[in-house]
Parts: structure tokens; sequence; C-alpha cells
């Protein structure tokens, strides 16, 4: 059933002659099947196909598009149990966390059907002529959103389903109308097969044109280069590292046509703790907190990596509490050998650093790329004077900052890079008092949380996943929920376009019923 | 009353020791103001304050932000007739062109105050808590539109009013909440020091905080480049070239923390003659575009540059009567005269293109600064086979491609750059028998127009101005219109934040009424 090989449109292919194997870090073993990497001829064909097919994809209904993101949806389920136990192999996941995951990518590809399928998202626009108005005539105007072109998705680590080959970005970009080329993450290419064929069985049950998605396999960097490179690419959606978004986005920005390059990269969500709340709950808040920093064996983008107080008993508290839960967790599995690697050498980087002490440390015996959880603390001004401990360790490890004052603990929040969620815990009255801090942290963050954890993202509308760089590369967008889909299309205008050769958006008529701006009115009423 | 100086926030200022004098083109002669260039500190000064001025500016109500702007249209309209003289000695436009500008300008000021009066605009979504949802709660999330933090905006050329100190982009950026850095165009420094005295006057009498708006003079790069690169800056507007856009592009993209930067640049907006159209009304098509060509001389970035047709006697005679059209046009001056020299030297390197024949030009005496406009004919093979062809020539000039076939149109088509706008011009049912060649020219431009000429951008909700690279940086946003407001800012999140704490917008009792998006249904009830 697992080929190893690269689907170009609906053909699998495998012409090039390098081949690699994923990972059980459970097992501490290769996994059986032989990937084969996608030649420089494959992306060729793969983008060259995608824009072939966007001059179709581009242009057909929103309820076609639904058909296919649901039959998407169906399809995937129907590989049942041996998706699931492939995606535990390759990624050390348990079942549950692997079934929890698959929920949410159907529920993502059903919420994006239910989003295009009737036309309102497109934010039509309609403007009337005036051919008697003074001194000029006014023509008409109309405006809707068009797909971008060919989107190039990068699989995640960490979500070998919600963030990979039909995850989030695959599910917005097709969605909008643009052809999807995933170049699929190394650690679960099995996984991403498997998906990937859902995904070609449903393009073509639903007529859907050859090449509107293909699924590229590498284990290196030279397949990601060349898509973001190829002229016929249009947009980019990365999950990962600083280091690996950042180096797309400066490919993508030297190109001849620079191209838009969403990448969520790293954060370490600080949480502030307030005096009111730390004195009145320090135990609750370091319980909760003790759970939020192991959860998913720190594995999430939201995972609390800072936590910033000021010095007290109640902060005492909270931390001698903190250091004894947190040892009473069990460590668990990483997703892969280089990311355990990774997390014991950023661990050993963070604890060579001045004044950073460790206040607990797991130091049972673990099996092979287990995680063993670190709390560590750190003097308000030597946080502040050393950014590599404003640097994310991807893993269960977390710096309480002990700060002097209330001017210190906000010069620290001022002081940090951009982030995805910022976290405040508060008494119910206690937070308006600390309006300066508030403000320099939403200054700093996509989304900000009171008296919760980051960690847990909902997908709904309302939800703003992203945030000032690095934690995302353009804080204007976000990469959950269906506004993610703005991401990949333009604002289009028509002016004194004939009425029958409009898109069906934009028609008198208005045959979809939708809502749109008419001579700046809101209506679904036909011109 | 003009001054020279920099305004720093409220304050004039010129500390730096480099002086340069504006141009009066009609009369070739230097203008009588010196004009001081900003310093290094100066520009850090600006920066600074612009920084400081956001944590209060990004607050501020709707209504307070409407009085703001609306105020900065009244100073400027008190200025009187002494604005529109030193704007004509600036730029050798004619007083009736100085009043529409102004008008446009004022209209566009007064149109983002209704914007963002009312609150509508900053897209609020509110997802409600479920706290029974199994397996997991839901939390309460809320999402609105928030500044990015201060601007830099980059005066342009060719509209002085419109897309300079006060246009355009300093309208968006300010509604939106965003403080404002002019770098003034070294070309109507005087134009734009009194519009800075109208804006800076309006914001004391308002009572908007010290640096919400600051104007550096400069006559050559490093002002500009100062801005873009300091870490407080974040987003650049730019009107003009594509070399000055791409400059400031890469500059910002190099940053530690990349910024976006909003460069509408060159265009030739392409227009495609169909034949039943040019067997019918080929005079009548080549009177109009004779105008087009030469509205503004040539100084529009909607100019007509390229005009393609099918080979065909209706296409003679339109290339005979717009070469006998072309030539009854009186020259008019250009901005400066270094425009007018550039538009020299590339008409010579366009005409010095293989194959390039003139088809008329003006031959007649001119005053200096004048422009000579130049209508020119290629063969469509020779016109796809040299990109230089391609390159827009600054003035009145245009090219008409002589194709041989549908399928030559269509590539020709397809290989353009990215255009602000694309024309058909066609008989009523004509155009439907060419889809490609419309779908292809869609592909390459914001707007697209039916029957009428490119010249001529209206100021409404249905406007795009913008394109695919290089007609712009970021083909997402439009330029023109209120929804040039969306490049200024982001979505942001509250998650289970306390009601009293929320900005008016996403309070339950929606106190500014507004519409919403509550649990997916838009309303304007509160919850």
């Amino acid at each position: 059933m697992i080929t190893g090989k690269n689907y170009i449109g609906n053909q699998l292919s495998a012409s090039g002659n390098k081949t690699f194997k994923t990972f059980n870090p459970l097992l501490n073993i290769e996994n059986q099947w032989e990937i084969t990497e996608a030649s420089k001829d494959e992306v060729d064909q793969a983008s060259e196909l995608a824009a072939e097919a966007f001059k179709t994809y581009s242009k057909i209904s929103g309820a076609k598009k639904a058909e296919f993101l649901r039959a998407i949806a169906d399809e995937i389920e129907a590989l049942g149990d041996d998706l699931l136990q492939v995606y535990s192999a390759e990624s050390g996941l348990p079942n549950g966390r692997a079934m929890g995951e698959r929920g949410r990518t159907l529920g993502q590809l059903r919420a994006f059907a239910s989003h295009v399928e009737n036309g309102n998202w497109v934010d039509a626009s309609i403007d009337t002529a005036q051919p008697d108005r003074k001194p000029l005539p006014k023509v008409d105007l109309r405006k809707m959103n068009v797909p971008l072109g060919p989107v190039v998705v990068f699989g995640a680590s960490n979500f070998p389903f919600a963030f990979s080959t039909a995850g989030g970005d695959t599910a917005a970009a097709l969605a909008a109308g643009c052809p999807v080329i995933v170049k699929s993450h190394p650690m679960h290419a099995a996984t991403g097969e498997m998906v990937s064929g859902a995904v070609v069985n449903a393009a073509k049950k639903t007529g859907m044109p050859n090449g509107v998605f293909s699924n590229l396999n590498s284990s290196g960097i030279e397949v990601g280069q060349q898509l973001v490179k190829h002229p016929k690419v249009k947009a980019v959606g990365f999950t990962g590292s600083i280091r690996g978004g950042r180096a797309l986005y400066d490919l993508a920005a030297k190109r001849e046509e620079p191209i838009p390059v969403f990448a969520e990269m790293g954060s370490i969500n600080p949480v502030v703790i307030l005096p009111e709340a730390l004195k009145n709950r320090a135990e609750t808040i370091a319980k909760t907190y003790s759970a939020s920093i192991t959860l998913g064996t720190g594995q999430f983008c939201t995972n609390p990596g800072l936590i910033i107080g000021l010095k007290s008993e109640g902060l005492t508290n909270f931390v001698n509490t903190l250091a004894k839960e947190i040892v009473k967790v069990e460590p668990s599995c990483m997703l892969h050998p280089n990311i355990a690697g990774a997390y014991e050498s950023n661990k050993k980087k963070a604890l060579s650093q001045n004044g950073l002490k460790v206040l607990a440390s797991y130091t049972g015996e673990v099996e092979t790329n287990y995680a063993r959880q670190v709390v560590t603390t750190v003097e308000g001004d030597t946080f502040l004077n050393n950014p590599t401990l404003h640097h994310e360790v991807f893993g269960p490890f977390s710096i309480v900052v002990q700060c002097e004052s209330e001017q210190q603990l906000e010069s620290i929040i001022s002081n940090l890079e951009g982030q995805l969620t910022g976290t405040v815990i508060s008494d119910d009255n206690e937070i308006a008092s600390y309006s300066n801090i508030v403000s320099a942290l939403q200054n700093r963050v996509g989304r900000i949380i009171f008296n919760g954890v980051p960690t847990g993202v909902e997908v709904c509308p309302s939800m703003l996943h992203g945030g000032p760089y690095p934690a995302s590369t353009d804080s204007r967008f976000t990469a959950v929920g269906v506004d993610s889909i703005k991401r990949f299309v333009r604002p289009f205008s028509f002016q004194d376009w004939p009425n029958n050769l409009l898109p069906d958006e934009l028609k008198n008529e208005n045959p979809l019923g939708i809502s749109r701006l008419v001579n700046n009115k809101k209506t679904n009423q036909k011109i």
C-alpha cells in the first residue's frame, strides 16, 4: 500500500535515485518503507501541472470545491486504523492523539468546505455606475477575492495530520482555489503518502483537474528550495523552526517576483502571574502549568516556555510547587531522535548560561528518545540582558523569571521577540492595575489569554494563530481557522464588465444569494 | 511661512547641515525655499516618538480618529490658494489639476474618517465559551483588527497631494491607528511642509499624542533607508519606480524583523483591442487612446503603454488614426527635469530596440521639460522575445503590438510582468469568444476594464489599485480606497478576557452597535 513514491498530480512517480527511511522513535528503529526523494524534474513537473490545473481550478464554483474538500475528509476517514498505525509508527505519538488529530484535520477540511460553499467569503463589493455624475461620470466597479496561484505547503514535524499533507494550510489553499504542492515532512513520509492517496482519490472522484494536488518527498532541503524558487509557485505555507522558516522567507524575497511565505515558527509563549494570584493560589497554578509544560512532551508551538512573576512569598510557593509537581510527570517519547537530540543540546546551551538555575529536572531512567522535563529560574535583569534565554527550547522546558519590580517586568516583556501567545494569570480585579504590562504584552503577541494555559488552539473564526515576527513571518494572517484562507487570495476588480461574463458572486442577479457590499451598504438583494 | 525644516512630531527641527531646493519645471528655475535634510538623529527621534505615540494612539476610539482625519482635511482646505500655488511651482501641474487632486485628497481623508468612525471595519468576531463541551470545554475567543505600529510613507512624485504627505497611505495608516512618518518627496518638499503643518495643527487641535505624525526631508536615499531599517518602524507605504520600491522591499526583507512594504510601482497597462471592435470603430478608439496616452503628460501609473491587436485592416486603420491624432496633442510639462530626462533616455533605449518602429512622434518645438509624445509599433514575435520592450517608459509613450494569431496574443499576455490594469476593447458579444485571452489577462493584472481607458482611478470600496509584482509588492492589498487600511492592521485574539477590559468593539454589550460575527452569524445585537 505504501510505495514510497511521489504524487505528481494523480500519478505515482519515482524517477529519482535518492531514498530514505522514516523512524519509529518508540521502538528506536527505522521503519520498513523506502521513500524515494523527488527529482528536480519531478519538482518542475508538479509545478507546471499545478499552474495548468490553476487555469480551471481557480474558476470552479464554491459548491464544487466544497464537494472536493468533503471527499478528502471522507477518503482520509476511510483509511481507518491503518493510517493511525502508520502515523504512530512515524511519530511515536499515541493512538489517542492520532485519533484526536485526525478528527481535527477532518473538521478543518469540512469547515473550509462550509466556508467556501456559498460564496460569502469572497468579500464581494459592488459600486454601480453613475453616468451622469459631475464633473466626471462614475464607472461600474466590482471587486472580489480570487486565488493567488499554486501554493507550496511544508508539512510540520509535530502535526503529521493537522498541519501537514491535508492539514490547515492545504485545506485553506484548496478552498481558496489554489492548487497545492506538498513538500512532505521527511519524518512522516509514509503517513504523507497515505493521506496524499486520499486527496488524489477525492480529486478524481469529484472531477478536479489533474495537478490540483501533488506530494513530493525529500529528506534534505533541495526539493523545498526548488519549489520556493519555481516561477509558477505563488505562495508558501510552512510550520516549523525559525531557521527553516526564515530561510524560505529569504529565498522567496530574493526571487525576481517575490512571493509571500506564511511561516508559523518559534514561540516561548510568556505567562505573567500577577501578585494576588500568586498569593492566593500559587499551588493550583503550579499544578496547571506543570501539566501544560509537559503536554505532548512539550512539542506544541504554544508550549509555555517562559513564566514571569514579581518576587514574593507567592512566587516562592509557586516555584517550589512547580519543582515538586514537574518531576511527578512521567516522561514521554519525542517525535524523532533528531528532535530529542536537539532538545538535549538546546537545553544544555540554555543551562550553560550564567545565572540560570535548575529548579527541578526529571532524573530517573528513561527510554531512548524520551525527554526529561526541566524547569529553571533566573533573576529579571539576568534574563533581560541575555537574549539566548529568550530562544525556544523545543520540548518540556520552561524558565521562571523572578522580577524585582513592575518596571522590570514590563521591560522584559517589551524586549521579547514576537510571540504566538501571551497569558496573564490574575485574580479577578487585579489585572486592571497592570495596564502597562498588559499593553506591552498585547504588542508582542497574536493572542492574549486570561487565566488559562496557552496550549490548546481552538479551531474557530475568532482564533488568531500567528503573531509578530518570529512567531510568524506575517502577523497580518492567521494559520488556524477559516480566515487562514485570506493568505492565499488577492482582491480583483472588474470595471464596466459585462454582467453575463462576471463571476456569479458579482452578477446583478446575485444568483448565489450572498451578502455583498453594494454602494457601501451590506445586502443580499439583487441589483 | 515655509521654513524648509522637518517636523519631528509637533516640533519644527533642522539639526542637519545638508540643504537642497525644489525646482519649477515650467519656469525651469530653482524654487526659492531652502530645504534642510533630516539628520540621522532626527530620523531616530521621529521613530522613537512615533513608537511612544503608538502606545496611546493605537487605543483611541474610532470617533476620535475620525475627528482627527476630518480636521486634517479642514486644515489643508484652510491653506487655500497659497498651497495650490506652491504645488504648481513644485510640479509644473496646472491649477485645475491642483484643485482636483486636493479635492480627491480631502475626499480620501473624510472617507477614512467615515470608515473608522463606527468600528465596523475591525472585522469583530466572537466565539462564546462552551464550558460543557465534550471532550474538551471551549474557551471564549474574540478577534478584531489592531494597528501594526509606526508606518513610514514615501511620497510620490506624480501625486504631490493624493499620494504624498497626507495622501492615501497616510490617511489609511492614521485611520488604522498607526502613527506616520512621511519621507517627503524631494521634488515637492515645500508643498509637503505646508501639508505637514496642516496635519500637525489638526493633531494639536484634536488632542492627538505628539509623534502621531512627522515629516522628514531628504534629497537622497539615506533618510529613507534609515527609516525602513529602524526597529520601531513596522510597515512602509511607497509609490514610485520599480527600482526604488524593490530596493526598499529588499531592505525591509533583510531586517532582523522583516516588515511589510507596500510599494505601488511600474505598469504598462496592456490594452487588447478585439477584431470586431477594430473593424467597426478603429478611428474612435484611436482618438480615445490618443487622449489617454497623453493625459497628464503620460505621468499616471495607469497610463496605457501597450496596445495589442490582431493584424487586420481594422488594426491598420487604428494605427493610422492614432498616428494622425497623437501629433495633434499639445505637449505639456513634466514634473521635473530629472523626470523629463529619464523620459528621453528611456524612450531612446526603447527606440533603439530592433524592430520597434515609430508610428508618429511630436516633432515641433517645445519648452524645456516638456515631453514630446511618441507612438510606436512592433511585430508580435519581436515584442514577445524582447523583455526590454515590456518595461515602462514613464511619460507619453506607447507601443502597438501587431499579432499574427490569437495564440501569439495570448502568449504575449501570459508572458507580461504583473500589471495594475488590463483593458479589453470589444464589440458587445465578441469578448465571449476570447475567454483564453481574458483569463490570461486576469491572471496578470489587479483590475480589468471593459471598453474604457485605464487612466482614471475611482476612489471607492470596489477599486483595486495594485496587482501582481511588479505592479505592486503585495497583490493582496489595494493602495486606493478604504480597504487600503487592511495593509496596516493585524488581527488579534482575546481568550477568556474580562468583559470590562475588552475593547468596545468586542464587549458583550456591543456599545458601538457594530456588526459582528457572533458564533458564526453576522449580527449587531448584544450578547
